[in-house]
């Protein structure tokens, strides 16, 4: 499998702080916890929105959560993307002049998160989606999770962190990282805007849970592929039917539940080939 | 240990749905997930957020989300809190008149979540904040930590789920669980307000990640202590340690680490007796 485009960059010691405490021997130790910095997006002169990164891509971060909130349209020509370290702010610029008044004053909170989105905007945007057909193999499947799982990266060395990667067929693309798993969403969204990158032969892999907030964005996306080592809401198994998404979750090991785009799945992978994950005793897990 | 005041009622089926799927051999699985309900919830006339929400307390999940926005003042007077399911609305009364038409327009995306949160207005919320230091024993936490892991709860039974509990010393009080982490936390803050509980001498319990957010909303309830299965951001670590907040995570079996408040902690649990966890390869956990 080739290397990522971009990957986790966990020896990037901005994105990380030691920290000393004790453990439950009394023992004093040594930790590196991630960090959190606010960013704050602009669209041309309007203040959108402050979020807190671990701040490794704030261009892509800001272009991607425009695009995703609907604020950047698929047309909209972007001028420029000016990111000032020490204000830490992000400004975004198109040709077009932009007024989102009114968007930024309706407020939903998601079972995830999302400060500006307007849910019920975000639920009209799906009206009249279908997502392109693909086949989904599990020959791809199982090695991109060992790879990813894998993969060096602060997920695996700090934790408290999010990590969702852009797939095709068994490669892995783009491996993004953030305290909020939204942002590692952006931040793919915004590399592939700014790449012009196609999203209908992608795949979408995430730490996180597969709520109805992460179904949607992903939809909106026009990635036809979502897969998760966590659970599903209800609401976002149904609106992965509606929208045609194929939806894999608490994929660990050996095994995986699709609860969406079953007629897409092609199970073509050896599994005795595969190793297992031990199952944890009854936790399904939270995330 | 004596029962939760409130704890999980997994079988509620209002919470879950059936859905099926297919699992990675190939069969057809039954499973429940959990649902997602938006909630709006109102301050007196004016509508201030929808929280997606399983749907078990509407009332304390708007009385507490207030609450922890500092819109609901210590001194209000609540007249009324009325939850109306078809319209799935709920308002909050009081005898001051209200106006945070300036608080909503402010928005920070934190790494956890937050919608009209002000992340600005709840940092200044902790200046001066100092909470009070009491003593933390490792002879509570472990028996609290098993009691917890071993509930049964959608977090158990359906996964993509958070749930916060309410202790004190090493009894479990209250067991919330919701979709979205802070939901949990708003619900505990609204049982508390409308059943006048001190928060001096609790604790909370998280399955969540120790973001700055979740750090300042508990100090911010009064709560002087705070426990995590799961990781800490460096900033979650540096307000903890400002405010006086005794801060605990990674906590799975014997081991946790103490990165704030060390001086607090005491550590008479006979460590023989506790049960291990055993390490999961390499990965530290997201959440």
């Amino acid at each position: 499998m080739s290397d990522y485009l971009i990957g986790p960059t966990p020896d990037d010691t901005r994105l990380t702080r030691g920290v000393r405490g004790r453990d439950h021997e009394g023992r004093m130790v040594d930790l590196r916890v991630v960090e959190e910095r606010p960013l704050t997006i602009y669209l041309n002169s309007q203040e959108i929105v402050t979020a807190m990164t671990i701040g490794d891509h704030p261009r892509w971060l800001a272009v991607g959560y425009l695009n995703n909130q609907g604020m950047l349209l698929p047309d909209d020509v972007i001028t420029a993307v000016d990111f000032d370290e020490e204000t830490e702010t992000v400004v975004v610029r198109t040709d077009r002049a932009t007024d989102y008044e009114d968007k930024l004053k309706r407020k939903t909170r998601t079972s995830g998160c999302a400060v500006g989105t307007v849910f019920g905007d975000m639920m009209d945007g799906l009206q009249g989606v279908s997502l392109p057909a693909g086949q989904v193999r599990t020959s791809w499947l199982y090695p991109l999770a060992q790879r990813i799982n894998t993969t060096p990266s602060l997920y695996l060395q700090a934790g408290a962190i999010h990590g969702t990667v852009l797939c095709q067929g068994d490669q892995t693309l783009v491996y993004m990282e953030d305290v909020g798993r939204h942002n590692a969403v952006d931040k793919i969204a915004g590399w592939m805007r700014m790449n012009g990158i196609s999203a209908a032969d992608k795949m979408l892999y995430t730490t996180g849970r597969l709520t109805s907030e992460m179904v949607i964005k992903t939809a909106l996306m026009g990635i036809p592929v979502l897969v998760s080592r966590s659970g599903f809401t209800a609401w976002g198994v149904e609106i992965a039917q509606q929208v045609g998404l194929t939806l894999i979750g608490r994929m660990r090991g050996k095994r995986f539940v699709c609860l969406a785009g079953e007629e897409r799945l092609v199970c073509d992978a050896e599994l005795a080939h595969v190793a297992d994950e031990p199952r944890k005793s009854g936790r399904k897990g939270a995330s």
